[in-house]
């Protein structure tokens, strides 16, 4: 059946994906860019698709399992499973070991599509279930309105689709019959939602009007794909709200970033910068937009974590979202008014940023508090010497800590596996990430006590122990410094590398240092577009010699943080930009980014 | 954008549609029948889109806003306020008429989809957080598959697709560029996921594998669609498991079908027969299939409320899911394992058949369990007579009895709005199906009680008191005490209607009389046909006058219920088929249906 829809040939496809490429952050990319990337995705896509061939032969199943057996086995260190690369040297390359080894997730035969496995579903159903409870005790309701909409209510708000049109995805078939009319698969929901918002909404006492949605979105993006990053279908939740007033609107857009900040900082252990982005940078259609944005150590990079628009009364226009005036008199008659609405988002890519940051050259690290498994407890010492009975006796004390920690609300996991060696049962949990590993033998049982590893610090720093009696007080205490340590390195990782810089000559040194900068600018789209264009490493430019994988990209404007250092006098300061000659409105945070 | 894609009318995609329809449980619906639904699914989806442009215009919003203002519009009962057809006079009007008016969902401009509204997701998320509860004890995982799929890997089990094709939404542009490959919407997920089980599955270790996840799928059918119970996309949970044994998979099949059942049993208020469906009624590709089937007592039809699979190895041969054999001595070899494999899923549909069990014609009722809003409470009493101090008093003690019952567990609303009158409310809480109303006037104050009426019980004998010191106790008592009888009225409207019929001259006329019947069957598909047939009610046949509304189609089996009646005994009883000459294999459940 598919066959017969090979309409074009692929080539066709990208020209024509070039002409209509227009993102509202565009980055421009030149032809021969997409070319590649589209290049590049394909090869990526037939890769996968013959391991999936591979995996299905009986022959390569052999090849590809090689499961430590229960003599011969013991201790080996086939290179699937540990890291083989280093996060210094090739972040592309780990980034994919930690997460595919890892088990957070596999690559899909459909380019640009992967599947969340369990270790990470667990982090997502930990984020939804404590955003939940915030929105939900703020009257935010849940729904779930249809992946698919007409073109007609698409192409509704026209700033808003020019953003998204190019990436969208048509369905035109069903079975065999083609359909009447192409339904698209909705890029976000503002025109999905808002024709009913105008339906339901009659009355200042329907305000503030606030539904939420966990859902999946589609933009078949073509620029090289990223797990959890940039991928063609993703997983967020899309909050729609609609105010009687810009305060009431306003007031919720900070709340929710500021829980957005905190599903990063409490949850993920990951510093963000709250802030509001540019003109340049803003959500298509919108009014403002405000963002947490993160940092990678790693590459230098910025990365947005997650955005709360103020959408103003745009879309209200557009969708003629209107209430009468509550304060009007009696009888009296004025015009209606146009509701506030806002819009916010977050998504899957809070997982992927975290695994950048976190993790290290023996695999993930995952922040105990939205990990499935915090603890896992490893049985050691059993040797010959051992009885039967005594070997028994221990696996049984080995499980009745466990039992003792699960009493006390720990995600705790028993590996008494019989046929694999303590010291392969470290690596695989250590590639796991998870936090704590707890070891207990002849040794321990005799003090009374166990020997803890802590996953963050590698090494004998992060070994210790906790006496039995305080077990179920100790590991969870242990957890949470261990939360709070991957936060706080972090921040400082974060801190060290925003650069305040007044001096242009600075700045392009400063982004090759890995450096994010805090500049004095004028905040318009057009000097934007030439510090981006100046802060690029050109091929015949700067030494590039000296750091070869950072990356070359000019540099983006993050946001106006909110936290505003002193120095800009409104009026005085000059912008940063030596092209521009306009003063400075703000610092603003600049860097290449994701 | 969308025009250009007009490439086909609608005739011809119909047309097609037919040719290629072959559904498992396949009604042979005729040519003309398909182009009726589709004729008439047309005219709801141009009389939606018609409703959504009024809605954007000044004038018509004002005609639907209508909202009762602070003086005149107390107690406005207009047509939109209540639902204006019968329960028994037109079910699928007033099926229609709860829905929307009852705030659970309204109708969307794509036809066959609908929006789930805060009220029935609510119902929605209570059934997820359940049902998590009790599969990740079982140790299921959940996850994320992607909503795409390659034709190849479609198609990959023969059986199994052609069950799904004809219904299968293909993406076949992103942008203006046409796809090289068009990719499927999942229509579920078995060939999404069995590639990489075939992967991920190494060793009897890694057994049993049980992976769930709740997404959406999309069904195009072309059929007529009805919200919850037949939609182009609906939200379900899918899980999927491998096992090493036969006994493995058969037991959690079961296990899982018994959580299905309390889905409904214990959160819906819905009695359900569990069953096995008969061979041509039995999952696509799979070995067997348990379900639980509910009954409609409005329309005398049975309905399918959810299944439970086990796939046995088919698909495990057809994506070569292999271990090898745990039992081998070291040094041999045998041939290696196919798992056993299951899926099973639970969709809204659920939503759909609690409404029109426990609906009646005053609008929803919904069971506490699952409500978002168990009790209101309404201030009355207020009249002239009342000085502003003693009426806010009232207002002050209703909204601690709110606190009060918040302290308790209990969802509770209190309904303290100046502007409209205890009548209206009434009547408009009675529409949104809350279970519990308590009433608090200077009377109760007073007395020192409140006031209930129950929702399930209309009138007098839904009437009550509990005093204010009995509060915290008897108002969760109460919730459980409707939730039971909720349940047993259901239980009683179906045992009633399920009549075992011997004599095949007693079987359409149970039908016609709105039951289910239990024959005495031979369990082959040629017979079921021949049942089908034989009891569709004729244009020239029997008294239809009688009860015009009842359904005429024919009657399908609905399952083999487990729990079996005395009276079949193999090899002697005859199948109740009159045209056909095997003997009973057992009782088998048949009605008009769903």
């Amino acid at each position: 059946m598919a066959s017969e829809n090979k309409a074009t040939v692929e080539t066709a496809a990208i020209t024509e994906g070039v002409q209509n490429l227009q993102t509202p952050s565009a980055d421009g990319p030149s032809k021969s860019a997409l070319k590649k990337a589209a290049k590049q995705e394909k090869m990526a896509a037939e890769k996968a698709d013959k391991a999936l061939k591979h995996a299905t032969t009986t022959q390569a199943k052999k090849i590809l399992k090689n499961q430590p057996k229960a003599k011969e086995g013991k201790d080996t260190k086939d290179d699937e499973k540990k890291i083989t690369v280093g996060k210094d040297e090739d972040f592309a390359g780990w980034y994919q070991q930690v997460l595919t080894k890892g088990d957070m997730l596999d690559y899909y035969d459909v380019a640009g599509c992967y599947i969340l496995k369990p270790t990470s579903f667990f982090i997502w159903e930990s984020i939804q279930n404590w955003f939940n409870e915030k929105i939900k005790k703020m009257g935010v309701r849940n729904c779930y309105f249809p992946m698919f909409v007409s073109s007609r209510v698409l192409e509704r708000e026209k700033d808003h689709i020019e953003g998204f049109a190019p990436e969208v995805a048509w369905v035109t078939k069903a079975g065999k019959s083609n359909l009447e009319e192409p339904v698209a698969i909705r890029p976000t929901s503002e025109t999905v939602m808002y024709p009913y918002y105008a339906k339901w909404i009659r009355s200042h006492r329907d305000l503030p009007l606030r539904l939420n949605q966990w859902n999946s979105v589609v933009r078949w993006e073509f620029k090289h794909p990223q797990p959890f990053l940039r991928t063609r279908e993703f997983l967020w939740q899309e909050g729609h709200t609609a105010h009687l007033t810009e305060e009431g609107a306003a007031e919720e857009v900070l709340q929710i970033l500021e829980w957005y900040a905190g599903v990063y900082e409490e949850l993920l252990a990951v510093p963000v910068i709250r802030g509001r982005k540019t003109d340049k940078e803003r959500f298509a259609g919108g009014l403002y937009t405000t963002t947490v944005e993160g940092y990678i150590p790693t590459t230098g990079r910025g990365i947005q974590g997650g955005t709360s628009h103020c959408l103003g009364q745009n879309f209200s226009k557009m969708f003629n979202i209107t209430v009468e005036d509550p304060n009007t008199k009696d009888g009296e008659k004025g015009p209606p008014l146009f509701v506030w609405q806002n819009s916010w988002g977050l998504s899957t890519r809070t997982i992927g940023v975290m695994t950048m940051i976190h993790g290290d050259n023996r695999g993930l690290v995952l922040p105990p508090r939205v990990v499935e498994i915090q603890v896992v407890i490893v049985p050691v010492g059993i040797t010959n010497k051992l009885s039967e009975d005594e070997k028994k006796k221990l696996y049984e004390e080995t499980r009745v800590l466990g039992d003792k920690l699960r009493a006390v609300g720990v995600r705790v996991e028993v590996d008494d596996r019989d046929s694999y060696s303590p010291g392969w049962k470290f690596n695989q949990w250590e590639l796991k990430g998870t936090p704590l590993r707890l070891e207990f033998g002849p040794g321990e049982a005799k003090g009374g006590f166990v020997t803890t590893s802590r996953r963050d610090i590698p090494g004998k720093d992060g070994k210790g122990s906790i006496a039995l009696s305080d077990l179920e007080k100790e590991v969870p205490a242990l957890l949470e410094t261990i939360q709070g340590d991957l936060y706080k390195r972090a921040k400082d990782a974060f801190d060290s590398h925003v650069i305040q810089v007044t001096d242009w000559k600075d700045f392009v040194p400063a982004l090759n240092n890995k450096n994010v900068c805090l500049i004095p600018h004028c905040l318009t789209e057009e000097c934007e577009d030439q510090v981006k264009d100046l802060s690029a490493r050109k091929d015949e430019g700067d030494n590039v010699a000296e750091d070869a994988r950072a990356p070359s990209m000019g540099a983006k404007s993050l946001c106006i943080p909110f936290q505003q250092p002193e120095g800009v006098v409104k009026g005085e300061t000059k912008c940063t930009n030596p092209q521009c000659s306009r003063t400075a409105e703000a610092w603003c945070l600049f860097g290449r980014s994701y």
